[in-house]
């Protein structure tokens, strides 16, 4: 894996270059040379290049990079003809500039001859070290030292600084974001690298990890390019203890065909991304508004706010209606202590609702004081991390009042007040809470939503994942094992599995039969026959040596009658488990983006109708398999429902990390594992495939098919 | 069921008498008195009363309604103590003033002698014709008349006219919503009739389904009185081709408890009250935002507007995500026609997106006239309804001309343009757009939710239900009946019943078992067993007369000693049904607010784990049978999964309304029905009920019980 790019210079240069810098009023060079000259603040020089000038705006242009004076160069800007863009890098190269920022359009995006271009830039990259960020991006912000590498016209007016890291790869939605953080918290840096020829988001990721500065790192990636460095990022990232919040376009079948023609990356699997999003501990939100309030929210989280969740507010429909949204949000209410029913109770008038919901009712408007003395007794509850406190109205200086008592409230405790000003008028009270840095929320259901987000990551942070880095993608198709051959990989390989033995004649049958037990399981091996049952080559509950052999003979019949051309190279005779075991599928495939990912789920139509499935990168440790086992939606079936026992989730969880562990092991030569159905038992009865399919990369040499390494 | 008021009177008063008037500064007396003086247009006159003073600022006050001098008084506000309330009432009654809106607290909210109090109001409204709005209520605003029958102090400042009609029942959230309608489309009436002891929220939508100046009804609801008169008045909207939307609190169990303490009614079942709301047409929305945004998206539907969505935008990025969100929405997309196509290429360089999303690249912002061209050929588009136009960022002039190409356009044609505008930034653009009668929308995720839920309204506006009023509540108890009474009673009243004769020896049974053909079911009758399968009191695939009086005993043996109490009435003999039908349950139950419901579900774990239900109220119409199969979220199943045949809909819709006959039928004696496992064969092979359960309600007369008329 390419190391992460140490992006310190590139940050905060002292030189910049500007080639393509332009006397053109309104023209994107004159934006760019424009931003950094009138709008930056750049500690060095700003050196003008353009063959086309001699000086713009009264300061001196020079007609290459080459021509440039002496001096310690640390990044180029490049705003050119995409055909001139190679040997301008080039001339980076030569100088010993080490960033280069290419917005020029006219790359991958455009076509063939951009593709060639981009290989040509990486093969550069690669040689010398050169590391360019773009082509076909918008530039690169630092907005909380000024400076705008970029030619947007908004640099100027989009300012607002603050400790939110942002990571996008369009410009027209980075662009969205950091106007919707234009107000209170707002962003610290701005990396949009467009195309992604050589740094890319795992780099930003991995840079604001360590950059004290940056409290949370919002993403909004439309293509995984490189999923093993995105997860090494995410687990920088996490073993920092900052989070990440994510916003992933191509989750529906529009979002993927709009993103591949928009970027030239992988969309990947909206299941196995989301997956991989969890395991690596990123937060996944739904949209643009989620994006931006989970991100806030989280820099204002602290350590008790995971504690449960109190909802304060002075109108009854509200307290139901947040009650209600909570609810179905499945956040934790808090149960109040004696002491803080005590202090409400004295404090509001006897038709208050001092449970949680408070509703204080209207009464406490006319007395803030005692809206402050609830509040405060509310916070130094032990059981109360977090009080949503929604004021459903704008009311002018009563409301005013209100925002004080919480603001002097907020700033006295450690537990997490977070308001919302559902009102769309923006008064007095609303800029109170806004000053008071207490970020109110604007919609009810917006802030409870967030909530829902980062109070479960407030109580797993900081914890690092087991898991290693993870397999490459496999190319090209795969060549499928029997049955017979799959279940003996995964016997040797320590899995539980049926006992049995293939046979080639009748009296085989009865012998191994007898030897193994009634009642059997018998099922033809024949690499031609890939749908066993469909053909009429299963046979169940076989209860005597006379019926083996009659089946030997009906299996034969069956098969040869739905296809003459089948080979049949023996039966399978297994011992038949009890039974009442639940049916699960494990499997594993190849990700384009993520390499290796092991799937788990009910089997039945728990998987073909429902589609109740759960995803882990591999290798899985056994915290990934124990949750993988809670992710599905219907997980209680595990548990037992009609008073059924409870499934012997310990040995599945041992099948699932054995399985994780042979893939892992043969991640050169292995395409797909399916084990479907996997029977598993009641509490101590064990978990073993029924059946078992294995395919190896078509590009496996054959040494490695019965034995892989 | 009690008629709707007539409520012209009450919308537009000519006199009004304030009764609690008071000269103190910041009373709600004083604040009520001064809203209809001094900020409200009253046509008549204003009659201040209060024994305490002679005058209100300066104008005359008198002691009491009684005391009033002669004219005709429309409306009497009350804001006195709630012990006073009543007598007051009574005075108006004597006075004939025929309407009086009670904002006091005090009553049912408040114990056991506010609701003595209360239902002493609701006898005097009966016995008189008085109608009584409130009490514990904030008033009713008539926006669009300017005329505040309110305490309120926000009113003067939350006078946004407009054809929204608001029904609320607590006084908060509705000023929020108020507020939320500050700006574009704004609230014609507010009613807010919080405990409801007369008027009530059916009252209102029956008024403003007649309305001509109202175009949307909007509804937030905590309870539900009366569900009988609510889809009354639903019908009534449907009727007049007025779109309803409702927000109902009281989803989750938290939200049920601070709805029922805050106010009297009955929270209902969430799913039962979702199951009303789409059965009469009324649109359910999740929160408060939406509930604005889907009744401002409706005030300007077209008939086209149904057609298919077109999401066009000038930023890669944000077309992904939209067509993203649209996807996960279920929008369905429009396909663009040839001619559009070219329209689109001729305008647009060769890298944009010219498919269906639309995506202009940012080069489009330096040429408005082009951008308005492009625009004008998609809404001529005969496969566009709706043009979603996300604006991502705010670029000063270079957006503000963008906006007024919108708004050209949309000017011109039938096809609704629903722009957003996606930054915090709301410069010159946005305000163009707002003055336009655009009513841009500032979330795309709020957007594209709200079309989600007003585009299907269009296309089934103005259709009637065939659905008949539906049965009150029963109380009490249940009186259950056994299988073999029950199905007696289904298939006199025309239900497939599986053939069967109850036994009470060995030898009957083997007579019945040949009677009716091989393979037979057996089940005890015995009205101590309930679960007859738990007990030992079922055998399947019985095949022959040996094994039938083999089974005859097996069943009395095994009952017996299950319970050894149980009086066996005899043996259930049926013809058993062919193998690899479906299971679906049918039942009804009565629920408390809207009577007996049907409830349609898939059997086995689909109804156990899965809780896969939809519900209606009876009597059902062929199309609420045939929309109710499809409702559930795993229909599939019945088209057949796995290569499985379609199910018998036909026979299954027609069991479906047989039950909802019989039940409509026996509406005065029954408390429920469930038919579990109902079984359902392939096309052809008709459905019928496998066990049945009928309970009658405890006061039903024995004679109804064999026979209910």
């Amino acid at each position: 894996m390419k190391p992460f790019a140490d992006l310190s210079r590139f940050i905060n240069p002292r030189n910049v270059a500007v080639v393509g810098a332009s006397a053109r009023e309104s023209s994107q060079g004159r934006r760019l040379y424009d931003n950094l000259v009138l709008h930056s603040s750049v500690p060095g020089e700003i050196y003008a290049v353009n063959p086309a000038y001699q000086e713009i705006g009264g300061r001196p242009c020079w007609p290459s990079i080459s021509a440039l004076p002496e001096a310690e160069i640390d990044v180029a800007l490049i705003m050119i003809n995409a055909a001139l863009v190679l040997d301008t890098l080039r001339q980076c190269v030569a100088r010993g500039i080490p960033y280069a920022v290419v917005m020029t359009s006219g790359f991958s995006e455009a076509g063939e001859e951009g593709r060639r271009l981009e290989r040509e830039i990486a093969e550069l990259c690669e040689a010398t070290g050169l590391h360019v960020y773009g082509p076909n991006c918008p530039g690169f912000v630092n907005v909380r030292d000024r400076l705008g590498m970029t030619f947007s016209p908004a640099f100027k007016d989009d300012l607002n600084a603050g400790s939110i890291g942002l990571a996008t790869q369009g410009g027209g939605l980075g662009r969205n974001l950091l106007q919707g953080l234009s107000f209170g918290q707002g962003v610290g840096l701005w990396f949009s690298a467009g195309n992604e020829v050589d740094l890319e988001i795992p780099d930003f990721i991995a840079h604001m990890a360590n950059d004290p500065k940056i409290s949370v790192i919002a993403l909004l990636m439309e293509g995984v390019k490189n999923g093993r460095r995105l997860t090494a990022a995410l687990e920088l990232a996490r073993a920092g203890n900052k989070p990440v919040v994510v916003l992933k376009v191509g989750r529906s079948e529009a979002g993927v065909r709009a993103a591949q023609s928009h970027t030239a990356s992988v969309a990947g699997t909206a299941a196995v991304n989301s997956a991989v999003f969890r395991q690596f501990g990123a937060i996944e939100v739904d949209d643009l508004d989620q994006l931006l309030a989970v991100s806030r929210l989280l820099t204002r989280i602290t350590p008790k706010s995971g504690k449960g969740l109190c909802i304060y507010t002075f109108s009854g429909g509200t307290a139901a209606l947040a009650a209600d949204i909570a609810g179905a949000a499945d956040l934790p209410m808090a149960a109040f202590s004696p002491a803080t029913k005590a202090a409400l109770r004295e404090r509001l008038p006897d038709f208050a609702s001092i449970n949680n919901p408070v509703d204080t009712t209207a009464d406490i408007l006319r007395n803030p004081a005692a809206s402050a003395d609830c509040l405060r007794a509310i916070c130094a509850d032990p059981s109360v991390g977090t009080v949503l406190f929604p004021i459903p109205m704008d009311y002018g200086v009563i409301t005013d009042g209100m925002a004080q008592a919480i603001a002097t409230v907020a700033a006295e405790t450690e537990t997490l007040i977070v308001p919302v000003w559902m009102s769309r008028r923006l008064g007095g009270g609303f800029q109170l809470l806004e000053s008071a840095g207490l970020l109110p929320f604007l919609s009810l259901s917006d802030a409870i939503a967030a909530l829902a987000k980062a109070v479960p990551w407030q109580r797993c942070a900081g914890q690092p994942t087991a898991t290693a880095p993870h397999a490459e993608a496999a190319g090209g198709g795969a060549r499928m094992l029997s049955e017979a051959a799959a279940k003996q990989l995964l016997r040797e390989a320590g899995l539980p599995i049926p006992q049995g033995t293939v046979v080639t004649s009748a009296a085989q049958a009865a012998v191994a039969a007898e030897r193994l037990g009634f009642p059997v399981v018998m099922k033809v091996v024949s690499a031609q026959i890939a749908h066993k049952t469909e053909a009429g080559g299963v046979r169940l509950g076989i209860a005597s040596a006379g019926a083996a052999r009659e089946a030997y003979a009906a299996i034969h019949e069956a098969v040869a009658r739905h296809n003459p051309d089948a080979v049949i190279d023996g039966i399978l005779v297994e011992r038949m488990l009890p039974p009442g075991g639940r049916e699960v599928l494990v499997g594993v495939h190849s990700d384009a983006a993520f390499g290796l990912v092991l799937t788990f789920g009910l089997g039945g139509i728990f998987v073909e109708t429902i589609r109740d499935v759960a995803h882990r990168m591999i290798p899985l440790s056994r915290d990934d398999a124990r949750a993988l086992l809670r992710e599905i939606r219907y997980a209680e079936v595990l548990d037992g429902v009609r008073g059924q026992a409870p499934a012997d989730l310990a040995a599945l969880e041992d099948l699932i990390l054995k399985v994780s562990d042979y893939a892992w092991n043969h991640r050169d030569t292995l395409q797909e594992i399916e084990l479907n159905p996997v029977w598993v038992g009641a509490e101590g009865q064990g978990a073993m495939p029924l059946d078992a399919l294995i395919g190896l990369r078509a590009d496996a040499d054959s040494a490695s098919e019965r034995r892989p390494s």
